[in-house]
């Protein structure tokens, strides 16, 4: 499910960064920090599942008891600590806590969860792990991007299959359920989400595929991606019902050199905002600046939406190993809209593309 | 994607609870609370969607620009307002709040957005929004029993598929995909998950499906179900490859008698920890408690699990309207396991049982 990382090293690495910021507590639960730490990713569920994780002991997992046999123990990086159905698991884990000043918790913890331990532990401060889990997490290993690459080559071979669909007459729904098996059938563990977004459906980013017949003539978005081995993939092709008009074909051409840029921009040093800056620039040159009504794009690994964001306002500067997604979009509400993604890495040298297909207006029956 | 009932009422009353219990303020985001009370579901991603509730005052749904085409106005439950990628939408739903005494957060609202929330109202208490979602989510309307018969059908369709399956030689990845594709084939919008433990995994009650092939003579648990117009579905069946062994046989007899006497114990008035003793006392008259790892059951409506939870302890008395599970299980560690589920309805009289299908051990190739 997950691969079999150095996880002892990466709490260890987790723990040099809570000495640095001077927190006493890691705790983690739902999400990517858990599979990230241990390898082992917790039912979105009501029954607490949560990593303990002391600065200076060792790390325990609080699991229910039936979910228990689904950890896998990594060597010596963590304890197993089941709980049964008459236990209350924010007692388990208070107790273990000890009296920390300051705890750090996982951001998509569940908010019942941290009122219970801010109830036990009223002495202690509550701050986000995202100081720690983004720092990590966002620098990925050799072998994290390796699952990354297959991940998204696995989605390019879904638009080359795509290409040789026929939309008009289909439902959205009908071709969102054709992507997903195809993501699955391609190499993928999971098919998170396929979003097709037709005609004027094309204009909100993020559509969901409905019972639209696909007419001719329109500009059908696709953006789908799914989970292999914990890593996500996440890309976008817009697909044309015949020959786009004029108007269409333009604003595409300024969307894709647009995209080009903002790939050309990837490179260590430059910020985050630098690459959604070059992407911006010439969409607003063009005079679809208001059209573009999102960020360029965000992080990728274990979730699908992670840091780095590539976003107006984030100086964060790349450097090799981060992944993220490169998206613009033209949205006309009422009737067209276009997005062409990509998963990138910042390489020592500059971009990486993990994603290859053509990132033309991909024209279809 | 959801019906469209009254979301106005249903704030009228979160806000009479509010009164009740001198909350100020109701903030509700991911999962199922949002659905519930405005027919839109968040995206479980970095971006903040909140519905603002005041207690006195009109609600808001604060929702990423990009995502506010996906929210269908429902009348005047609610407004709507969008915030832009270079806004902070903690800052929106603060200086929304006013300067609440107490306000609700709902229970998987992400633990970042409560901390930050907590940051700029740091005079207000914060509790969890149990108090009032659980109070009216667990009391389901006629409306929402009959989508959840619905879908309860659904799953009882595909047990009679599965009937005429082979098992033996096939992977329980296989059958788990088989059982999704049913799922949505026989009316649901989403499969969400379709557990398949043969042999000894059988005796892991949360196991995933994996590469092993299933052998004959074994017990396979199938526990799966969906989502349709919001609601879930969740039904298990025990299959077995060819007749099983004497042992296997009576442990099943006595889970079978468990199960009926939980059904049986259902009415109005009695305690949800009394229906888990109806089930418990049979396993463990028979000597197999030990091996019941879990509570009997759980709510369900537009989440898999939600109150009530049927386990020892919580001494809620049931009520007409309320919808859950009854599960018992018997799990022997590296040999096999069993559990049958099915989702009942306390009504005015006694049991309303929503899944029909045989709960014998079924028997395949």
């Amino acid at each position: 499910m997950f691969p079999d990382f150095d996880y002892a090293a990466r709490l260890e690495r987790a723990r040099a960064l809570m000495t640095e910021r001077a927190i006493d507590l890691l705790l983690l639960s739902v999400g990517a920090d858990l599979p990230y730490f241990s390898g082992y990713e917790a039912m979105p569920l009501e029954r607490l599942t949560m990593l303990v994780v002391p600065r200076t002991d060792q790390a325990t997992m609080v699991v229910p008891r039936l979910e228990a046999p689904r950890v896998e123990p990594r060597g010596d990086a963590f304890a197993i600590r089941p709980w049964d159905e008459a236990e209350d698991p924010i007692e388990i884990v208070s107790s273990m806590a000890g009296k920390p000043s300051t705890a750090a918790v996982g951001e998509p913890t569940w908010s019942v969860f941290l009122l219970g331990l801010q109830e036990h532990l009223h002495e202690t401060l509550f701050v986000s792990a995202t100081a720690i889990t983004r720092e990590l997490r966002m620098r990925k290993e050799a072998a994290e991007i390796e699952w990354l690459r297959a991940a998204a080559e696995a989605t390019d071979r879904v638009v080359a299959r795509l290409d040789r669909e026929r939309f008009t007459g289909r439902t959205e729904r009908e071709i969102s359920r054709l992507v997903a098996d195809m993501t699955l059938e391609e190499g993928h563990d999971f098919a998170t989400f396929a979003i097709v977004a037709s005609g004027p459906n094309a204009a909100s980013p993020h559509h969901e595929a409905a019972d639209r017949v696909i007419g001719p003539g329109e500009t059908v978005v696709v953006d789908f991606g799914g989970r292999h081995m914990g890593y996500c993939s996440d890309t976008t092709r817009t697909f044309h019902t015949g020959e786009p008009v004029p108007e269409v074909a333009e604003a595409f051409g300024v969307l894709e050199r647009s995209q080009t840029a903002a790939r050309s921009a990837v490179a260590p040093g430059a910020t985050a905002e630098a690459v959604d800056g070059a992407a911006r620039e010439v969409i607003t040159e063009a005079g679809y600046g208001e059209r573009f009504v999102h960020r360029t794009g965000h992080g990728i690994g274990l979730e699908v939406h992670e840091h780095p964001y590539i976003v107006d306002g984030n100086r964060l500067a790349l450097e090799p190993g981060m992944a993220f997604s490169i998206e613009p979009g033209i949205y006309t509400p009422g009737r067209w809209g276009m997005r062409i993604e990509d998963i990138v890495v910042c390489g020592s040298e500059g971009v990486d593309e993990l994603n290859r297909s053509p990132r033309s207006l991909h024209i279809v029956g």
